[in-house]
């Protein structure tokens, strides 16, 4: 039960900080943060939290990172179901948060005609710089495959482990970095339901994506690991 | 008596640092730091010191933080008023400093009609980007729970605690990145006392929010964390 | 061969991640990332690798790289070829799919006519500021030889080696924060070769260059580092 | 011998990566890495060398630093002025090198009537946004006596010594964060004094400055850390 507390204030942090600082900071005239700012915030959202709640849960706060780790023989399949529901409920609380504090500046609304509407993910007239639906998926998909690999590289047995946190929060700044435009970058099915849900419309109908290209990623990535990379000679 | 020189080094670079970058490089035209900048600032304050003297007084810097880990069982009663008090000292001689090189610059004045004056945090009015004080307090209290829940994972006994300061530092830049267009962001006592204490008139009339907000978030913090997340058995 | 593997995975992170970052958001109006968040991505493609599968293969991603370890003693030459050749295989393969991402905006052409076309390196009338062929030598020859000096010095037995990947990794983002205007940065042949392969015409007929003086600046600070440099009792 | 070349090429680093920063990408339209980007550059140079070479001399790359240890009781008096002229020949070495570079641009010149030309300190008409003598001094008194708090805190035998390359490079980075428009960030005599030797004129005669109150700052430093935050006892 821990274990699922963990990954549910992970997650909410993770689409709290992410979409939260994209939301309230990127836009502003001058001094906001832009897509750097974003990037960075994403990646610190995870980083803090692998550091403060890794020894728990693992700190996973991502549906495809559980697929993933699945993939690559290091997470059991009867806990994917439980983890993906803490994942998906934090994010919608952390959802329904950000909708809160976003309603307290006057005249706020969203407006599901526009990419990005909300922090949602999108392809075609939804992505941020107009990419299509095919190279919206590719890039999710090489995305969330290169995640997992520094993920299961970064923890495996043989690895500099004490330092996965910082190398796996920074994966997903520099993710983020990359395709903030095309995508307006998931890599994380969850934060795009949570998100989705509270813009409804076409970025909701288009969040099927958000699950496909990443879980798919996560999976090759787990047995591109296995099979090429892992040294399975014992320690 | 180190404990106490600690903390008031610690605060004062953390309000000369953080809010020193907002004051002098923020706003410079084309060339300033913006708000990325003022995050990274802040969030290094707390990283520098916590290497540096955290080995002696555990690195608060912030009454919130002393607030959270007494109710997360990890700080004595009897050391909170001794340590804030030191805090509040060394944050308001920051505060000093930093006027006394502002006002190095010809026709330097603290317009205290306007928010962020001086650094100051604020709602309503006073909230940089224009927000309620219920979404500035929700802000507040959220972010500073989620941060006690950081500071108290980071150094469980079970965590991998070399790393804590710079999951401690950067969860206060990310913190930044997401709200200082909220209420220029405090989630601490004592940063905002000091710079509510050079501005007076209505931000120093709102300074109460800055207390309440962020050290009622870190006590449910400290509950949240002793309750549902961590493991009390022997290590 | 599993250390080919991670050459050429580590390799095509770097491409796709740095490159990628510099074709899709560097230059969105307003929000984009500039060269710094280009910078932030470069190093954290060799840190997050470094993690991830230095382990394995040692996390080159490099010709340069290999090159200076060979001439510091530390990389035997028969490995050399084939470490090249996963490295420049990587490259090509993540330029490709870069090109097949940026098809999907309508629109998308490359103009080798212009400086940094398609990330590609170059000087002189390809430089991205205007910088003679000689000034372009000189420095990828000193950051390359500056890279391999701080390569060789934090994995050194002496060293503090597990921060090696931080180390390394932000000595790259430093590299392009200085150098970006004058070369858009190679230090790094392979990933010199897979962009201008793609655009062809005189950036390609410039790649010489990105061959020659980070090899050069290599082998240089191989022979530095060991007879100034490196201590050679034993541990 | 091994500690002066160590010396020489840190603190060539320092000023080629810190300097050149700002000379070559920091201006640059749209895309050029303003005072975040030289901010970060300059730390890294630190954080970087220190990994690469401080297991060898000890990493200071300053004078101001080297005085600062010794007033601590960690350096001794003897090795000082070898140490400094190390240093100097360094920066001057890298500030021959980047005016090399800079050459290679039609058009170049050093205008020393402006503020900042060729990264050089200044206060006065020469500080980049306006301020006194007073308020330079004041800045660059408190930074330099919180930079070596911190390098004396961070490297304690209490301390949590691996991470103070990490801790005394962002340390770097925070200082240029704050006080860029206040003097360009000095807290380094070499520093100062390779860029003022190129620019020669008013800047020139300003550089006593930014000898006296960085050296003194770290001295107090090295007092105040001894006297009233050091454990004395035995490890």
């Amino acid at each position: 039960m821990k274990k699922l507390f963990a990954e549910f204030f992970g997650t909410y942090w993770l689409v709290f900080g992410g979409c939260g600082s994209a939301l309230f900071a990127a836009g502003i005239p001058d001094l906001g943060i832009g897509f750097v700012g974003v990037s960075l915030a994403f990646g610190l959202t995870v980083l803090t939290m692998a550091y403060a709640v890794g020894h728990i849960s693992g700190g996973h706060f991502n549906p495809a990172v559980s697929f993933g780790l699945w993939a690559g023989g290091r997470f059991s399949a009867k806990e994917l179901l439980p983890y993906i529901i803490a994942q998906c409920v934090g994010a919608i609380a952390a959802a329904g948060t950000l909708f809160t504090i976003a309603s307290g500046k006057a005249g706020f609304m969203i407006d599901n005609t526009k990419a990005g509407a909300f922090a949602s993910n999108g392809f075609g007239t939804f992505s941020p710089d107009g990419y299509s639906m095919q190279a919206a998926f590719i890039a999710e998909f090489v995305l969330t495959l290169f995640f997992l690999l520094i993920i299961l590289g970064a923890t495996d047995k043989f690895a500099n482990g004490k330092f996965a946190g910082i190398a796996i929060g920074l994966a997903l700044t520099l993710i983020h970095l990359i395709s903030i435009p095309i995508t307006n970058t998931s890599v994380n099915p969850a934060r795009s339901l949570s998100q989705a849900l509270f813009v409804g419309g076409e970025p909701l109908s288009q969040v099927w994506l958000f699950w496909v290209a990443p879980i798919l990623g996560a999976i090759v990535a787990g047995f591109i690991y296995k099979n090429l990379l892992q040294d399975n000679s014992e320690v």
